[in-house]
């Protein structure tokens, strides 16, 4: 089988990283053990960079909602050429924290920037490079921020309003409604169910594939 | 007359600084005194620290162009929404020590990315924006590096080959070639020569605005 860019989506708090330790697993279990994870933003220097200004900001300053869009695609780009498209163009699967969609549902639903602008600059900046599979994680704002609190102090994002993160859910299920590589998994279950969610979506995803 | 935003554009040591100084005091004789200064990358917190990325860049990681591209676009973005745009709704003029013009020069024309691709991205992000005037201060790329260089250790960008700036460089003469707002000036002549073409230029432009 071609190496795959698998990637998990979903609200602060939505289990993404116990999710990724679930598809190495089943990745593990059908023989495929070289893979390589990325975060966005982050995943390189440079991008870890751009993550902390992202996250953290700048005293005193209001960062505009498009110089954070921006920031954001530059980090991803410098990901994609520099880490993600070498890994699949050696053979690797590269399993990712976030991806494309994050900046669609958080940017376009949560900021309510233009969809026309958005689909503009992902056309312009990632052509038609995109994830062979999106997992996405499904909870409601209140059980994620709430999940995300317990972690500790939040950050600039995850600050924004309960009405930010619904509209960014809402953009979340829109967009996978839409599209068949996107499979949703719902995140409120407890951990059991959650868990054997994915495992059934991500094998019933490989079969197809070998099919 | 409406408040104006003009950019002061160049390669390295063409003497940008210098023709501020003279711009200003050309506005100066015409009354206008409320006067923003401005450069690019950079101009807000945020933007600076954009520019020391660009700048800089981080050691043994190499920026790929389009990150390039889109952390100078962040910034951009920021400084034109936070800074120029509220100076000019305020009523002062702006004068900026490059803009826009020197993305399309030095990546467009340096870097040799896509026009399709540059004119894409500025459309997104800023629209119709763009600067009133703009005054293009022409030297060699020999001439302005020899004089970048006697002013102390060069940048990442100041470390490009001769080609690239002589690329840059034609990119800027096409670009202005095809546009009434850009005004080209011979700046490998004395700086006496310069300032007086230099006056000559903004004091017909002002007379032009009047008319």
């Amino acid at each position: 089988m071609k190496s795959n860019f698998i990637v998990i989506e979903g609200l602060e708090g939505a289990g993404k990283t116990t999710a990724r330790d679930c598809v190495v697993r089943v990745l593990n279990q059908h023989g495929i053990s070289d893979v390589v994870f990325t975060r966005e933003p982050g995943g390189t220097p440079l991008a870890e960079k751009l993550r902390e200004l992202v996250k953290q900001g700048i005293e005193g300053e209001q960062v505009t909602d498009k110089a954070e869009l921006l920031m954001l695609y530059a980090a991803r780009v410098q990901l994609v050429e520099t880490v993600i498209k070498p890994a699949l163009a050696r053979g690797a699967w590269v399993i990712g924290d976030r991806h494309d969609l994050s900046s669609q549902a958080y940017q376009g639903g949560g900021r309510g920037l233009d969809n026309q602008l958005m689909a503009s600059l992902r056309a312009t900046v990632l052509g038609d490079f995109q994830p062979d599979l999106t997992l996405y994680l499904d909870v409601t704002p209140e059980i994620g921020l709430t999940r995300a609190r317990a972690r500790g102090a939040l950050d600039r994002i995850e600050q924004e309003s309960l009405q930010f993160f619904e509209r960014t859910r809402q953009r979340y299920l829109e967009l996978a409604a839409d599209d068949a590589r996107i499979r949703t998994i719902d995140a409120t279950q407890s951990l059991e169910k959650v868990t054997l969610s994915l495992e059934q979506a991500v094998t019933r995803w490989l079969a197809e594939q070998s099919a």
